[in-house]
């Protein structure tokens, strides 16, 4: 059976910037403080690194399991684990190959990054994604081959395309405290962050900030 | 069913040394030279590519069935594909899970550098492992990454070895239609090349070449 999936606030770890503690530590940390849905992303680990990785926050986050797991690219390594499902950008594997291999409990969710990219998600099966990340809405450092900035205005336009089709939308890209009630309004379900919480002193205090921040949002 | 899988001359792929031409263009070359068994290697091509490319070597494959297709490390491409197994080194998924992932009639191969590595295979349940890759017999550019060679005498320590615990083997690194028959009378069951097949101006004669080395191999 599927289970609900959160995506108010939706990390993305960054193992560097989780750098020196664990990222297991920080995704801790973050869910104390608010975080409600967590993808592990790191592109330079090796598969079996990235194995122990997810592993290693699975178990931080089996005594809040309304927290669902998601893996950026590896479907192997969703197999393996039984991670809610698996993230997927534009060079990663096409969606409707990681759903026919995840099957159709599994959350599938897709980078976009402009009309066409979202023209494109909307063109497969209804079922194959559940989930768009667009992004990014600022230009970011911390995914430096990230496509145009969406900005605020294309990012509603996006957000209002795949609320319509029934998708769930996220926003990433720049997002931080200061900024996330207005990413919220564009009418996303939720926003992503990245540096905001894993480069954070206090990455609990950094997610409560947040949820804090989006608490306040202008319904879209 | 699991098929026979005949590891007298494996080539595995390598996109840059390939080039211009393409990887499937020089697999087929060298299918009709004589290469027995094909590994796609690419640790630089996104899934996305890899998937392609695949699916790309599989259908120059389609007249030869007899000739198995193996993918590297990527276990979510191989079972998206149907290749015939996947071969995994020391930073990959580990065997066993790889081996869970693809069921009992996938190959299942790993590389093997050192006698402690070969331990490590041995000590996984029986059926886990298929064939060991012992590498690398010689240094190569085309792995900068590998360990220590091996030389003909390690290699046939490890060969060895692994006959009587039922392993295939292969040897891979610096392996040449020169060397090839030194190679082999290691008591290996084949022999891998990249470079050799890979950069050679004639794909088909350079696997002819070394299937004639190695038909004139003292038995081991």
């Amino acid at each position: 059976m599927r289970r609900a999936f959160d995506p108010t606030l939706y990390l993305v770890t960054d193992t560097a910037l989780c750098a020196p503690r664990s990222v297991p530590a920080v995704v801790a940390a973050a869910v104390a403080g608010g975080v409600t849905a967590v993808q592990v992303r790191d592109k330079t680990a090796s598969r079996r690194d990235l194995l122990a990785l997810t592993r290693a926050v699975q178990e931080v986050l089996a005594p809040t399991p309304q927290v669902r797991l998601v893996v950026n690219d590896a479907v192997d390594v969703a197999l393996l684990t039984g991670a809610d499902g698996v993230h997927v950008g534009q060079d990663d594997l096409p969606a409707d190959e990681v759903r026919g291999l995840l099957g159709p409990d599994a959350l599938v969710g897709v980078s976009v990054g402009s009309a066409a990219d979202l023209d494109a998600v909307l063109a497969l099966p209804p079922g194959t994604v559940d989930l768009v990340g667009l992004s990014p809405v600022w230009a970011t450092p911390t995914k430096p081959d990230a496509g145009a900035a969406l900005g605020l205005a294309g990012t509603r336009e996006l957000a209002t395309r795949a609320r319509a089709a029934g998708l769930t939308s996220v926003a990433i890209g720049g997002v931080h405290a200061a900024n996330a009630a207005a990413v919220a309004a564009t009418g996303v379900d939720g926003v992503c962050v990245v540096s905001d919480v894993c480069a954070a002193a206090d990455p609990a205090a950094a997610a409560r900030t947040l949820r804090g921040a989006l608490a306040g949002r202008v319904p879209a």
